[in-house]
């Protein structure tokens, strides 16, 4: 497939609850010609959100996005559970009639839907789920043989910005003069890198396999770091397993802390943040009955805040752990990248004293 | 479907490596009428594992077994992986075609297979996918608001005996005269009691919906204590996401922990074992982050011990936690669940402060 001309379907949702949109738009390589979103329509992506840096514009229905001919559909939200509103199938089908690819990180899988199967068809047009995993072997322990170090993202919550730290600081390390190769692990991720696995899709017993064989195709690369984004919370009482995939299933030798400061509870449950100093303690002690992996940094997202109340809040973090805190969306990721560095060095796992 | 006769499909594995086939015939419902394995034809089940309780005849082949009577063809074995080794393919095709049912633990969906689905219609067989699970929602909370205390087995690896624990435990119980339901939660577990869903199946970021659907089930018949079978181990590199899966997900009020005291490292890998005092801070931190519960005794698996050796490891257990520990098998569960009732008590969730 050649470069994509993105539009993107996000109704109602674009401003405040469309990260999969926001990420494309802002880190992919493909471009958005045109954001579909009627409560906004007639504005642009510059006017309503000017920290993603694009001025496509935003217009009210797919046949109208037409007009700036896009040649695939992008699904812009991750609604929960990742099901497709029924209300969206009609821009769905209008966008595969006009021979428009479409990708979509829902959990419904719409190259099986029977009716847009047959859209696509008669239209020579391709549906990529992009959640839809790969057949992977059960977890080997292969991982712990890779050369690069590895750097996970963990966080308080969902939805902080693990994803957007690691490709900051992926670019902050090639600015630098090194190599640190991106490994996506959500629907987002693999459409900004075009490769990776959505784990949270994955057969339970297989997601660390899939996390371990993530890092050992980016360690392909030969990278000098490989940096995995995160996906959950340690405590998040529903996704906390694909938390814990990761953290086992990619063998880290050290962890980034993203942390929106400033959180209560995780997502919309009842269940309270945990602390810098519990979630680092937690997160090492886990590590620590497998391969050992510090916490190195701390990354904030400090969005919605003023200057002060961030420039405070990473002050906080500072002081609270002792560690590098910074927020690299607002102040770059050069500074953290630099004082990361030096933390990242190969380990090893666990070995028990058994007599072979 | 009437009361099963099963012939056993266990090929060279039944006495060392057939955990399914073991747990069926010592607790299943349904009668076991013949086991096939070339390895020990000619021997009987009460000759090679007396503690299983059954004099079913060991026989070479399926098309042997079939003077026994059999209206169910049970796989008696869970290979690393879940695949059906093709040489067993003839075996089943022997049974399908002679009218026989196939009941099947594999990861590989047998039900999903064009020969025997073709060989299953002709001779009015059905296949039965224990480990296929049903579309669940994602976690909600509602777990929470069960009424029966929930006490979840956990390990110290897999394929230490959390199942056969909670079996005998619920078995206690019933004998003490009070109600606990046993709930299943993988595929031996669900061939024992008919119901349940093998978590280690289910899609990732499902896996959580997916046990506390079971909890609520089993709530919902009033027992007076649900009892969890547990998956894994939570310091396992390959199946921890599972084993966190059922602790958070179950939301138990309180935990027991099942180990092979002599155990030094997880399944095949060089993973150390956790002692008793680490496994109990980690499974209990990780609960205090959303809701606390505490490991309320230790069921030991002193199989292949002698009896003073099974005794010591016993009181060295209880010497290094404080805890009531026992072993359930070898001494039957009535003590330990007396010891253990008293601390079965319905708890309560985190709740963040926040201003709603």
């Amino acid at each position: 497939m050649g470069k994509r001309r993105y539009l993107i379907l996000a109704p109602d949702h674009f401003v405040n609850d469309a990260k999969t949109a926001h990420g494309v738009i802002r880190y992919g390589k493909d471009e958005t010609v045109a954001v579909v979103d009627r409560s906004c329509a007639g504005s642009s992506v510059q006017k309503v959100l000017p920290h993603l840096r694009s001025d496509a514009p935003i217009v009210a229905s797919v046949s109208e996005g037409l007009r700036y001919h896009p040649n695939t559909l992008l699904i812009g939200t991750a609604p929960q559970g990742g099901k497709l509103p029924a209300q969206w199938r009609r821009d769905v089908l209008t966008a595969l009639e006009a021979g428009l690819d479409l990708v979509s990180g829902l959990h419904d899988m719409l190259a099986e839907d029977a009716e847009f199967v047959r859209a696509a068809h008669a239209h020579g047009a391709r549906i990529w789920d992009v959640r839809k995993p790969p057949l992977v072997p059960l977890f080997s322990g292969a991982v712990y043989a890779v050369r690069a170090p590895v750097l996970l993202a963990v966080g308080n919550d969902c939805n902080v910005g693990k994803m957007t730290v690691m490709i900051e600081l992926a670019n902050a390390a090639a600015a630098a003069g090194t190599t640190a190769e991106f490994v996506p692990t959500g629907q987002t991720g693999i459409m900004i890198a075009g490769w990776g696995i959505a784990v949270d899709r994955v057969i339970s017993d297989f997601t660390t396999g899939a996390c371990e064989r993530l890092v050992l195709q980016a360690d392909a690369r030969h990278p000098r770091y490989v940096l995995v984004e995160g996906q959950g919370s340690i405590n998040h009482p529903a996704y906390a397993p694909v938390t814990l995939a990761l953290l086992f299933g990619c063998a880290p030798d050290a962890l980034i802390l993203v942390a929106a400061p400033r959180r209560k509870h995780i997502e919309a449950f009842e269940t309270p943040t945990l602390s810098y100093m519990e979630l680092i303690e937690i997160h090492e002690t886990l590590c620590a009955t497998v391969k050992p992996a510090k916490v190195v940094g701390i990354a904030l997202n400090t969005n919605g805040l003023s200057e002060t109340q961030a420039h405070d809040e990473i002050e906080r973090a500072r002081s609270e752990t002792g560690l590098p805190a910074d927020d690299v969306v607002r102040l770059g990721a050069t500074d953290l990248w630099h004082a990361i560095q030096p933390q990242l060095i190969k380990r090893e796992p666990l070995r028990s004293c058994v007599p072979a």
